[in-house]
């Protein structure tokens, strides 16, 4: 048994698969090399011990030896220090993954996740609200843009779990037709989700919710 | 002069101020008594050298000697390892600190902050819209009511920067009358904002502002 241990719910329905957050940690140890397991936990009748883990009942969390870590820029950071393949070993370039962890999250998936989910909802188009949240997409992409067309990847020492969070968070956009303005972006989405470690963490999400539907 | 300097806008209109968010880096810099010093950067005419600093054309960026830190959630958890004030020592305080540090932003403020733009733009009550989101800050909230009724602050080991930021973005929601229904998370707020380092911080930020006026 490894020491590693990820959770995620037992089942999600067909909608958000593919999309779920435990693709994170699995590409981060994917690309890491580190031997992990996947354990599960009720999707529709959450338990005391699931909040004990996961204080709002979301998923993933990452078990590693004693310590248990929640919220997958956390495991992502825990994950970028432990595996010199995930963060790059100078203090700079460290910092700079720091930076775009929370820049993907705080300022990025900010604006995209309502934007993504009144895609889910089906919001109107013609809607204030619909137009307030789209601006304020379009100015985080503009930017997005602007930094993507100057590298491969967002920290000079190569990829990094700044990578992962990133372009996971971009990838959901994608899904829904919302990079077709931005091709710095979408080039950066298709060569991210091109690496062998994000088919296998995608392969292996879709396949574990199918076996329990 | 001194090695810590922190960049915030030169001016903002009146409605945000005393809620920019150089206020937390203000906050956690009184907190560790480390001597700093605030600098400028053009509200309405943001020039090239900004985006270098942030690239999103936001504020707070924090330089610490030869070092450029943006992202409220990056200069925290900078400054959390530099001040034993601001993060317990042991490898399990530390890593709460880093955990809650992440889901303030990306559980609670990915919830809150679609709700208060809401507010701002004065978004109707009645819209799908704004119930969807009016329900996805309920589920945080409901969430965080149990966790801070739980303890003075959210790491076993005392005030932490995970405090800092949890505090400034459920301050948010209260200045809006959502934390009604939240006794332990308003009372967290009160507890929170009724220190010392906070009062200089929004002392200082609202003086600041007002200074360009």
């Amino acid at each position: 048994m490894s020491d590693l241990v990820l959770t995620t719910y037992d089942w999600v329905p067909p909608p958000p698969r593919g999309l779920v957050r435990d693709l994170r940690v699995r590409w981060a140890l994917e690309e890491a090399g580190l031997p992990y397991r996947v354990a599960s936990t009720p999707f529709k009748d959450r338990q005391p011990e699931h909040f004990a883990h996961q204080p709002f009942g979301q998923i993933p969390w990452l078990t590693d030896g004693d310590m248990t870590v929640f919220e997958s820029g956390a495991i992502l950071l825990h994950l970028g220090e432990k595996s010199d393949r995930l963060m790059p070993a100078d203090p700079s370039g460290r910092n700079e993954v720091k930076e775009w962890l929370f820049a993907a999250l705080a300022s990025v998936e900010a604006a995209s996740q309502p934007w993504t989910l009144f895609r889910f909802m089906g919001e109107k188009e013609d809607t204030t609200a619909w137009k307030f949240f789209d601006d304020f997409l379009t100015l985080r992409l503009q930017r997005m843009e602007a930094v993507l067309a100057g590298g491969e990847w967002l920290v000079a020492g190569g990829f990094s779990v700044a990578d992962i969070l990133m372009a996971d968070v971009l990838r959901a956009v994608d899904k829904f037709g919302g990079l077709a303005a931005y091709p710095a972006c979408k080039a950066y989405v298709a060569r991210a989700t091109a690496r062998p470690a994000f088919k296998k963490a995608y392969d292996d999400q879709m396949a574990h919710f199918a076996a329990a539907d």
